[in-house]
């Protein structure tokens, strides 16, 4: 398994955790010691694992949330920070997001997201 | 100065090459040997230099851009690369953008940017 196998594994946790509604599993997901950042779509940026966790706890808890998976993943190394590239597959929209992961306690922890919506379906665009 | 002002200062660069539609300048700020990738709002993410610069001359040179102002900049460092999560004034909209920078010969370079709309304004948000 190289570095890079281990930071999509790592990638693939969270979006397990997220389309599983795991709360624990996400807490897991994220780095603990090193600061982390999250942009959900259309949301201004939360920093700080407390503000960041809750807003997971909010959209995990809402029934309405969207179900999600995870195509297309690039993971791009440096050193001991890794930056996956990705398309998250919604029932109703493709967003593109950026995770950002850092080693920490010799795991690949994730310390930022970013997701935003994606102008045109992967599928449209294979048929243009 | 420190090094978050580094870090700062670089993200400016970027949105000066950017208002100024500066391709020279622009070139300077990216990252010239380590891997770089950019995903502009509503785009698929581009992959390398010679995706992101190309992607930059068209934005750059299209009369119709938008101009574009930096607010609410933070920066989070984490040893040799750092995220700078801030807000992107248009003249219609306010996008969130995700610029990360690593160090490369001394010098904090641009690796990654993400932007995306941010659903509010910020001017609306402080009139709630």
């Amino acid at each position: 398994m190289t570095e890079k196998d281990r930071v999509l594994a790592a990638n693939l946790a969270f979006y397990k955790a997220f389309a599983t509604r795991d709360l624990d599993a996400m807490a897991a997901v994220w780095a603990s010691t090193l600061p982390v950042l999250c942009t959900h779509p259309g949301w201004m940026v939360l920093h700080g694992r407390e503000a960041v966790l809750q807003s997971w706890r909010d959209i995990l808890a809402n029934e309405d949330s969207p179900t999600v998976a995870c195509n297309a993943e690039e993971a791009v190394l440096y050193g001991h920070l890794a930056i996956v590239s990705c398309e998250e597959e919604l029932p109703e929209a493709v967003l593109v997001a950026t995770n950002v992961f850092a080693r920490e306690a010799g795991e690949w922890r994730l310390v930022h997201h970013q997701a935003g919506p994606l102008a045109m379906r992967p599928s449209a665009r294979r048929l243009s």
